[in-house]
């Protein structure tokens, strides 16, 4: 009884600390969507409307990139902590970390939505790619403090069960360096390997 | 005992990706109302306030008919989400995509609360109804994802508890692109036809 | 067993609407937030900053009232819904009317502060009572739809438990019809009643 | 039966209140996000974007000071929330009062990233951790409240589990308010002392 009482008092830490989490991941997604609007022209023809909704496509395709970053990012947070009991201070703190950053990826987005028409496409790739690397480091620090302490773990998990998680995680750092690399010879082809290892990661899964 | 503790991992995983998507169209559905404010003029008289205030009348109508539209969805994707124990990669990926679109209402909407009075509104209106239907493309999907797979399904569910929401899916899809269809004719029409079925889903619910 | 999981099932549809509508409440609340800040000037002295923290007393008046307004209302959602068991369609279609005007909440909010010194003043109270009247009669509303039908009711209810709040109900609407009228004759009479209505509640409790 | 039932209605009350306030901090935190964006400059080369987004430092610095402020605000909140069972008026109006100080951070925020680099730099800093000391104060006063009444406290709480809790909130009150004396005197002092103070909690938590 008391044994079981201490085990759901366990869990119930966890559960808090994922749905805070979950809430900043959730919340971070779909502001993203606030910077997409067109201006109000009100003698605006019909062909003037379409013509200003069709040049919105480099903003609506920043949205679409970040927004599946976020949610493949959503996806291996719940991954990692399905496996945690309880945490302890370097797990919230480089938790909270990650959480700062997933909060401001609205910031890159528009930057490379803005900019991607203009002169400065490289700069705004290369800022875009770099902070997703940052982001790929925080979630590797995350589960290098997890798999520290033993201790965090549910019973029962197995080390078959933590390596695919590492592998992952060494994985998408290792991808999105060399997406920021590439993104320094040619912004195009930069872009266009995040979507191969998009279907990479769903293919993975 | 292991059975049991088995079932309820299962219904903890689409747990989770329930609470994250209610928050999407929780998020998305009050970002809306963010749009809507008149300016401060500070040498306004009472009338004049008055008169801002009434001239508001198309945003808002575009935030009514936005609301029930992503309250129906809502409800749509719980009725649907009600008979599944688990996922699998497939209804993962096309909920991603419907939870984008979700998130992303704000812009169609602004576009048509902003565009109503111009001479840009049959643009305006097609948008904004060829944007749902898209969305009630994805929710077809979905369903179609999920009857795939009779593995997904709470055990206990029969064919009679699944045709109801098949049909749904299906007339939510041949209505709202009757509605886009009407847009190309009469905009106020196509306006009109989204309110008529809003009255059909109600009484049907 | 099977009284039992049937029992579970009626809590957990009430629970999902409860959630999403703490979740609108929620929202609403935090985003009144947004409005209120300050220009960048470049060339701006200590003192300057300081009159243009003061000069934003009227928004974070606004602020403050439509906060503790909504909480109030957050409240009495609660205290309604904790007596339910199950809903029906009116329940549904009432509660998601009285959603969207809590999510519509910073509207007026704005308005109030941005005219609060302007010579608009009376227009702008008039309009944020009038909303928090139609507010209150939403809630009404929904309380009488609740009340039709006994079978929405936790077993054990009694008529002694429905009294209070049918008697809050009445009250309140009641109240905010009192401050709309006062708004007429004077604005600040009216957000006066206001806080006087607080008090009541909040000793009332 | 009847008490455990009682028990855990009680549980519930609390549960519902810690939601609902975990969503205030959870959007507040990301919320701050929004205001760090670049402007759209379509003749921008790439060096102007480079020096754009460095030029943001002031922005971020104030975005993360708030997150983390927030993010210990939090973590305070949970650990104060932990030992209680059930509330009371005197905690309910508080709590709120907490909220609505939360809700508001990202106006002191953009304040201080807004005129960091101005000549009213001293005034943004006072402004920002005053904003903080009453913060502090009302999560004094909720504790206060709090002890006052030991019946709201789960059974089995003892002084030496309740003593840690007061005396952190007399720390970080005392901490705050000599932040704000020293931004009095510097305001690079007073920044560094949040730093020195985060330092402190995170070892000490």
């Amino acid at each position: 009884m008391e044994g079981t009482k201490l085990e759901n008092q366990f869990q119930k830490e966890t559960l808090r600390l994922e749905t805070f989490s979950d809430g900043v991941f959730c919340i971070a997604v779909t502001l993203l969507s606030l910077e997409i609007g067109v201006e109000l022209k009100t003698d605006a023809t019909n062909s003037d409307l379409f013509h200003l909704l069709i040049q919105k496509w480099p903003i609506c395709l920043a949205y679409i990139i970040s927004f599946v970053n976020v949610l493949l990012a959503w996806i291996g947070h719940h991954s990692l902590f399905k496996l945690l009991r309880k945490t302890n201070n370097s797990v919230l703190i480089i938790n909270g970390l990650l959480l700062m950053l997933v909060a401001l990826v609205p910031f890159p987005t528009k930057t490379l939505g803005l900019f991607l028409q203009t002169g400065a496409l490289k700069t705004a790739v290369i800022f875009y790619t770099a902070y997703f690397v940052v982001v790929s480091l925080a979630f590797r620090l995350l589960w290098h403090a997890a798999t520290c302490n033993r201790d965090l773990f549910i019973s029962g998990v197995t080390e078959s069960q933590i390596r695919p998680t590492t592998r992952n995680e060494n994985i998408g750092l290792v991808c999105n360096t060399i997406i920021l690399a590439a993104a320094f010879a040619n912004p195009w082809v930069s872009l266009a390997l995040s979507f191969a290892m998009w279907i990479y990661w769903i293919a993975s899964e």
